[in-house]
């Protein structure tokens, strides 16, 4: 096979644990496998680089930045091929340019447009191991760039799709994805097997495993993404196309979001165009609206709810103030947490909703908002109940067997 | 005026210092020149490096040990780059690739081939301030190397030669070129100007400003190096061609080595190739010899006094048994130091040697070895008459007035 391996910051976070992860690329090549292995910089390196350049500039050129930033995983890329040629391993490292990483040449948040192979290719045909710098490329006239957050995940997606590789193995410090967040409900289980669209869903609403970016590109690129623990052997979670699982369950998992926050506008004219103006206005600034609930009301007059980011509430507030007169009230809570329950079972099964009202209502929790999507329920419920509502939709879809 | 300035780690070993070498360099940008600023890593962080690779293995492949080591000298040319940006100066950072520093495939001691010139002459041309990641090139196929030792200086001093640069400044934590070491005789002084074959005569013996790869290649070049304190705004020593100094002084400086080793031996056979055997012996062990003095005996038998590096002392010992049978007898003596007194003027002064004799004579010092070349006397005293020695020539020769 051909494996692109992954390994975080926290993984090559000091030299035992570089040895550590030698000692796993080792065994996986003693398989017969041909292996790229990416690495981030060893863990703290790139804040602290970046808070070199913030001494002397708070929006530091992203040009300089970007050369700054790039050389952490330069180090820890050599010193992995360092540690594999220690242990008789025939091994190099390729910082963004050497592995053919060309980007746009948005500095400091450049995207992957090609990756040139051919090196990595006869690297590969020779029987060498392949450690490549992560989170980094270089812009068609030859400057480094960086990929942005999550930039070494999408580096080696990039790879395994532009390498046809079998498998792409992200070693991060947890064991996979759970059905839920551990820390909240204890019986939460690693998930063996999850869909794309599913991983999408739970990772965008806080499960700390993958950036969507990441997920989005292996989805697109047809790569068998496993997100697995550096630190165990533990098989961790495949994310694979759908077609491959072979019995979805209805619910894979239960997330939770507790950085949003309630718009509720009340009584708006029920004419063309309103909604369109609100929500342009909130785009103009850059306000990310999430759900958005219309009730149908008496008299032309409809209510509106959305969510949007916590940390957006004051801006929002400013952008709504000129729609004042024009709607019956603007009422704001950031006192919600959103719960949602995913699974691409969903589509083939009846009352998994019902189910899961049933249940929050059994534990007296109001729910303020609901809102679905083939795979999704989300609702938005008090605060308080966050935890709480997580455990018992957990134990409603029997999560914890 | 075009200058290259070049600053070392002690000079850039903080963020603080970083500020203070962008306030140096756009001190002399308001001053009307075009600037090409050569940066080293900051102080401590090749051997940090270093001391990671060497973690992996004792002696690490050069090719990745320069991908680990090049990353300090990008990163304060990044962050110079960035300083000069928030002072309101147009400035750019450039790795070894970027500056167009082409070298050979030596990986950890590379010999720079041809610096191409074009991006930072179009950038000067443009007013922009270039800040160039010092101590490292690319070879032709493109991988990264570094130049060794003093490396930062020698892309100054190449740059310098390229670019046609009116002047290289040199600045490191010292003040210039001493007429001797100030911590042996404190009445040292400062010299002005110096020849380009003096101060050579002066770095190899000890004086720790610049190297004598970087002297040599400036003197190849004719370019007009100038070495000071970056922590001063003191005139520093120009090393430039004997030409320009208009009146030479008879005697420079007093250089001082003490790690030197003497070898004697005795009753050498007179017969052609003795010599060539034993010195092609020492050769092929990498044992370098220094000064080599051969008195003519009775008999057609001679004495033959060298000296060696302390540090070969036992390697010598091991080549020289095989050629005990042949001579009288080979004694080692790692108790002596090699005092130099320097000056391009002595071509044109007779007596210097002898005032240095007699000088020595009556401080009771015993001179066991002397050697002359155009510009330098060279003695073998007792170690303990080291200090002593160099105070008495100080005086000697006026240096201190």
């Amino acid at each position: 096979m051909l494996i692109v391996q992954k390994y975080g910051g926290t993984s090559v976070g000091d030299l035992d644990r570089i040895q550590n992860v030698a000692n796993k690329v080792a065994k996986t090549k003693k398989e017969g496998h041909r292996l790229v292995v990416v690495v981030s910089a060893m863990s703290g390196e790139t804040d602290k680089l970046l808070g070199y350049a913030k001494h002397f500039s708070q929006i530091p050129d992203p040009r300089e930045l970007d050369m700054i930033l790039s050389s952490g995983e330069r180090v820890t890329s050599a010193l992995l091929a360092l540690a594999l040629q220690a242990m008789g391993f025939k091994s190099i490292s390729l910082s963004g340019r050497g592995a053919g990483m060309i980007t746009d040449k948005s500095h400091s948040k450049a995207r992957i447009d090609h990756i040139d192979t051919a090196r990595i290719d006869s690297l590969l045909e020779d029987d060498t191991i392949v450690v490549v710098a992560g989170f980094q490329g270089i812009t068609p006239d030859g400057e480094v760039t960086t990929l942005g957050r999550g930039g070494s995940d999408l580096s080696a997606v990039a790879l395994a799709g532009a390498l046809k590789a079998d498998l792409c193995e992200i070693y991060t410090d947890v064991e996979g994805v759970y059905t839920t967040d551990p820390r909240i409900e204890p019986k939460a289980k690693k998930i063996d097997k999850i869909s794309y669209d599913e991983m999408l869903e739970l990772a965008s609403m806080g499960a700390k495993v993958l950036l969507n970016r990441s997920v989005e590109l292996a989805k697109k690129l047809n790569v068998n993404l496993i997100t697995k623990s550096s630190f165990s052997d533990n098989p961790g979670t495949l994310i694979t196309k759908e077609e491959e699982i072979m019995e979805n369950p209805v619910v894979s998992g239960i997330a939770l979001d507790k950085n949003q926050a309630r718009v509720s506008i009340t009584n708006v004219q029920d004419r063309p165009g309103i909604a369109a103006e609100i929500f342009g206005a909130l785009a103009e600034a850059n306000i990310n609206v999430d759900m958005i609930v219309q009730t149908i009301g008496y008299d032309s007059l409809t209510d509106m709810d959305f969510t949007i980011p916590k940390t957006e509430l004051e801006s929002a507030k400013l952008v709504l103030k000129r729609f004042e007169g024009s709607v019956g009230g603007i009422e704001f809570d950031d006192n919600i947490a959103k719960v949602s329950i995913v699974g691409v079972g969903m589509k083939s099964h009846t009352g998994v909703a019902s189910k899961a009202f049933k249940a929050l209502a059994q534990d007296n929790i109001n729910i303020m908002m609901i809102s679905t999507s083939e795979i999704k329920i989300s609702m938005i419920i008090n605060l308080k109940y966050a935890e709480l509502s997580v455990r018992t939709l957990h134990a409603t879809y029997e999560l914890d067997k």
